[in-house]
């Protein structure tokens, strides 16, 4: 089958051996998959992986190994996190936080960026005919973002800030409007910030901000270790620090003061499918301009170079 | 009178000028002060300090210029931080926390190590009879140990591991064995971890710990930049890191590990009194081994100097 595959370099073969499904797995036949930040980190060592990138993917169940045959044939996408099954995460339900996990396309276990993938049918969810794929393959990203709501008490007075205007910062700025907090989004792009303000949200400029400790709740997405030191900046003392940036830079930082301003740091990650999947069943957020361009899968590459130029937002492969 | 004065280098001076205590404040003569490693850090440039160190004090309420005379004559200790008095964090409370504070030896108050010094009367906690100098003295350091468990809620059930055998470590040991929690005490020094030992505590050394990811909480109180990182490792996914180390290095830090595992990471620093007080007069912890050895207030420089020596723990000084 073709797929994207990175080992060392970003290759698009021609004849990567077809996926068998395992006990308990599905084979499923791609139709999208979108290019995360996290793929591109990944092509600069991130987690060390080998193989086919891509983990946000909808597609066709075409083959189940399991008596269970009732998702065959459906429109699904998957949680991408696989548990060992036998350790007190799995158990709790957290197979996310499992220690021996395999995570598609970016831990042990080919990804999305091909024309098939298997995953444990216990991972799948359909999606409902009224969710559209274009919203549909922006799930992983929006449980993502739902995550900061499992993990926080967002109250309704609260002042919020989200740092960072790319593709994560828009959709959990977009999922924080559905509290009646009161937000603002900064960043640094007039047209992404402008998808913000149509659907009702207040932002700011980054270089406008001058402002200090204001903020109840800072949410960090500038995936970039700068953003780190600007949002703690912006926190009230005893505040809540959001960090959602994962990125294999390190350099120095201050951690003073977050000591002496008492702030909590919530370190953030997946997030769980369902209560995305409804709140796209609700139809309240307008996610399409969030997509910058779709590509046909042939185009991969091309896809792949263009999701790292400036000001795009998420890139779609279509198989 | 005399005063151990910072501006620039330590210098034991005998003839500062007594302080005048203003409307509402009270002027102490001081019995007992504490040499604390934030006194440390001031001599390294930490908060940009200058004046007279010290926050940690025993002593007698000389005179009050307020009509409340009820503290004249007595024995007190007292809150470091002075709030402004007017904005939202000290009409909370939290006057710690109030942007325009002053701090006691810390940031634009003179402290504790002098023959004198002044603090608000609502500052000023009166010790009870049954509560030894001895153990009186360290109710600062106490009460920041305390704080943790204002900040985080520890269930019985819970394993905690507290990262360092300096002084703050211990306290935050003893304070944290009142708990129900399955505790243990990771340092590098026998004659340190002894005093936990003794007082039925579990501990360990740094070099026979291999584990990773299995503590609820794990508290860094190694006072040092490098505890970070052994600290992130041994807290589960999803489970709290509690920060106690300030300090004024910088090093290159990655971050990753804190979102990937979606540890929460609480800042803490100074405490209320009043709660030590209690904890204090109850009598169940002995705080004594703490204190490595008493000077008088006249070797002052020599104390501070010991007070940076290996193995050395809380040092007095007596006036």
């Amino acid at each position: 089958m073709k797929a994207l595959v990175f080992d060392k370099e970003l290759i698009f073969v021609k004849d990567y051996p077809k996926p068998m499904p395992q006990n308990g797995e599905a084979l499923i036949k791609l139709t999208y998959a979108g290019i995360c930040n996290t793929d591109v980190e990944i092509t600069k060592g991130y987690m060390g992986f080998k193989g086919i990138c891509g983990h946000e993917f909808l597609g066709i169940v075409e083959e189940i190994n399991s008596q269970d045959k009732t998702l065959l044939g459906k429109r699904v996408t998957g949680e991408i996190n696989l548990g060992c099954g036998s350790c007190s995460d799995c158990y709790n339900n957290m197979q996310r936080h499992c220690q021996n996990r395999q995570t598609l396309g970016i831990y042990k276990k080919d990804g999305a960026f091909a024309e098939y993938l298997t995953l444990p049918i216990e991972n799948l969810l359909e999606i409902p005919e009224n969710v559209k794929d274009e919203e549909a393959i922006l799930i992983e990203p929006l449980a993502a973002a739902l995550e900061i709501l499992e993990q926080v008490h967002i109250k309704p007075a609260d002042k919020i800030a989200v740092l960072g205007d790319g593709k994560l910062g828009l959709l959990i700025s977009l999922v924080l409007s559905t509290t009646q907090a009161d937000l603002t989004t900064i960043g640094k792009h007039e047209n992404k910030l402008n998808i913000l303000n149509k659907q009702g949200i207040k932002t700011k400029f980054l270089k406008e901000v001058n402002e200090i400790k204001c903020y109840d709740i800072v949410v960090d997405a500038t995936g970039s270790i700068d953003g780190f030191e600007k949002a703690v900046s912006l926190v009230k003392p005893r505040g809540i620090f959001v960090l959602k940036s994962t990125v294999a830079a390190e350099k120095p930082l201050n951690l003073a003061p977050i000591v002496i301003d008492e702030i909590t740091v919530v370190g953030s990650r997946c997030g769980q499918f369902k209560p995305a999947l409804r709140l796209l069943q609700k139809n309240v957020l307008n996610l399409k301009p969030l997509i910058t361009k779709i590509f046909n899968f042939n185009q991969a590459k091309e896809a792949f170079d263009f999701a790292q130029e400036k000001g795009v937002l998420k890139v779609i492969l279509k198989f």
